[in-house]
């Protein structure tokens, strides 16, 4: 049997222990969480400017519950929004443009969600085109990290 | 000393003890903070609504690190929020008007932050006013759940 003494110091060591495991796992979460939505965010733009709108689409949550809020209109489902992107870059006369991102400000807000804020640019052919600033709210769901919130406005 | 059959039923019921303790901590959480922030809303209209612009502000972190997002103008920081708001609603000339939000919807994304989303509404005295969409996060901070980003366009 251990003394009184030995008995407090090892809980100390298991409770520093369990501090230090909850240290490493905390941090590195976040940083992973981090990644892999700026890589999400990354492939967005490169699928974008390959004119693939189903690959730039394939970042948000497939489900009826998520949601694009844009001026004063809000679109509730994946496939409201789908078919606004169409309508407003595939129909006849319509381009993509180039997509670019600036600015972009990357934040976990739990193990689960994360907050992504910056610019977005579009050049169309011609040289004009709109930008404004966008935010997205990223969850961990089991298909993987997908945006669920989308709060977009134009300058 | 148990039998085997003792043991894992004891196993087994500790287990369910676990998981119940773990869903009944989880859902209340949701629930606490959900009610907490939906608080927070109301009162930031009556503090609007009572021509209290400071009340209104403290709803948001009060920090350099805060971030309002408008249009396609990015404000870092308390002190830039307050002026905007000071110009755009305190300067001679200018009405803070009546405020209402509507279609309020509030997603606790972890133990520690919430997605709030809805309409907001101005009216000034003559009828007129602008309107839009916000997306709101709170964090729960040591001084209580807080704004910590706000992205707000107009129709």
């Amino acid at each position: 049997m251990n003394s009184p003494r030995q008995s407090i110091a090892a809980s100390g060591l298991a409770f520093l222990c369990v501090l230090g495991v909850a240290a490493a796992a905390a941090f590195p979460d976040d940083m992973a969480a981090t990644l892999a939505v700026r890589a999400i965010l990354e492939r967005q733009v490169a699928d974008w400017n390959r004119g693939d709108l189903d690959g730039f689409l394939s970042a948000y949550w497939n489900s009826s519950k998520v949601v694009f809020q844009s001026g004063g209109t809000r679109l509730d489902g994946f496939d409201a929004m789908r078919e606004r992107y169409q309508k407003r870059y595939r129909a006849e006369g319509k381009a993509m443009g180039r997509l670019a991102f600036s600015g972009l400000d990357i934040e976990p807000l739990g193990p689960e969600a994360v907050l992504a804020r910056g610019r977005w640019r579009l050049t169309i052919s011609d040289g004009a085109g709109p930008g404004g600033l966008f935010t997205v709210i990223f969850r961990k769901l089991p298909e993987g990290w997908r945006i669920v919130h989308d709060h977009t406005s134009t300058e």
